[in-house]
């Protein structure tokens, strides 16, 4: 608590700076079978463990050039207990090397229930800077995570408008006379209101898909909400769908995995530069989002 | 697949058949430190190791007294990876002893990473009979975990409505002309519409939390639609308030957890005896809702 006054940056504070030195690339941190290199999950004893080479490999090559990485914790559920240690350890990683690392788990049930979730993704074995969460419960629900954004050194991402198809089926609902995730959005701010940082933007941000529209509507009604952008690349989504987000190149993070981590493939070189690769591709997605800001 | 054609039960008769047998008591294994017995965790190494020794004890006193288990991921997150084992081996230990097991993980994400927690919780280390899912993605994101369904082996519970005070902010709101959780309910219905067992209600159902007006509009929209209850007792729901999700007495299961796994507390022999008094918190309640339904 009373973080200002300990003169310390609040973690929205040290993602916007990070933004501004960097650019506003967040790497998804999501490997599949798939995407790793020709071979390479053969030298490892399982597959978990050839995720945190990797990953480990990846972050190293792309550290200062993103702003921060973005783990689905998803794909290491998938692979158990093993998996989850290297989603602990691919944390602790990036955390040590003074990355900013936010744990999408969009976990969201009752207050009781939140406050477990809370103690597990913001301290512990998973403790992550920022966490993705689901708002559907509404704000007894929420209360537990803000409990640790108050503190200044966490910070959360409220899922508002996804960017599958099937978002229009709730997520677009019209409730009175506008459509639900607006509600959202509103309510979202709210929570966050009271944990604006130094460079203007709320700790207590949102989670929007990669589509022109609702960004517009969102980034003009909420000026100071922090954004994280995903569905960039392979999910579809190009430079102009996201330059929306962004106000004088910050305000937002965008969000890519599969076309940054498997930049590597169809190139002779790819198993053995892959990390090269990588960043190359953070740089090339950086430079096409920058064109469409000038 | 070709469930009903190899002549084997499907998971949702299953579950009908034992909530003839034994009740519609769905036992919450969500275990805190404060709930284990005076001086029990000291006995073990770490605090997973308590909630492991305690789960198994409760779940042999209470084996032929409940419909099945239902276990809130978060109390087992909170303890990283060390109470994500006693998670996995809590779960085995149910499947394994016949018992019936639900995963509450309300997971819920975008397609690809869906099929991700479908692989995660309906296979591998967190292997469920039943999860709880979030709906608010949208058909697309649902999609890989009803491909386990379609085997008949596995179900899933949507969040429809829930127990807490701000499930009114978004769960409440009126979307054209009727309130969001039952335009909710009217999709988890097609999504399982297909999947109705021999009992004649379907594998995909709702979770809905313990609100006598709640429980009665969407049992009459969707009669064959199954319930998870949540909210009784500790969270201040009784017997009356959970009646009018049950039809013949079967159709639901109605969720306690810290008023049986606490139902030792107080009691001079409660710390020795806590497995017992659980299998008679059990029986209580059973009785109690009983009574609302003659």
């Amino acid at each position: 608590m009373a973080n200002s006054a300990a003169g310390t940056l609040m973690i929205i504070d040290r993602l916007w700076e990070r933004v501004e030195k960097q650019g506003p690339v967040c790497l998804g941190l999501d490997p599949t079978p798939e995407l790793l290199p020709e071979g390479f999950s053969h030298r490892y004893q399982n597959m978990a463990q050839a995720y945190w080479a990797f990953n480990k490999a990846i972050v190293q090559a792309t550290l200062d050039v993103v702003a921060c990485y973005k783990l689905q914790i998803a794909h290491y559920e998938a692979l158990g207990l093993a998996g989850l240690a290297c989603y602990r350890d691919t944390l602790r990683h990036i955390r040590a090397n003074k990355g900013i690392a936010i744990g999408d788990v969009k976990r969201g049930d009752i207050g009781s229930t939140a406050a477990h979730y809370a103690q597990a993704h913001f301290q512990g074995d998973f403790e992550a800077d920022f966490l993705t969460l689901n708002p559907m419960l509404g704000s007894d629900a929420v209360a537990p995570f803000l409990h640790y954004v108050q503190s200044g050194e966490k910070g959360a991402f409220f899922l508002v408008r996804s960017s599958n198809p099937g978002a229009q089926e709730f997520q677009e609902l019209p409730c009175s006379g506008k459509p639900l995730y607006m509600h959202v959005a509103g309510r979202v701010w709210a929570w966050g209101e009271r944990f604006v940082g130094r460079c203007g933007y709320s700790a207590v941000g949102a989670v929007l898909g990669a589509n022109p529209h609702v960004l517009t509507t969102v980034r003009k009604a909420f000026p100071q909400m922090f954004l994280l952008v995903p569905g960039y690349g392979a999910q579809g989504a190009g430079a102009q769908d996201v330059a929306p987000a962004l106000q004088n190149r910050n305000g937002a993070v965008i969000v890519a995995a599969r076309s940054i981590l498997g930049a590597h493939k169809g190139k002779p070189d790819g198993a053995k530069n892959f990390a090269d690769y990588a960043h190359q591709a953070v740089l090339t997605m950086r430079t096409e989002i920058q064109k469409c800001l000038s």
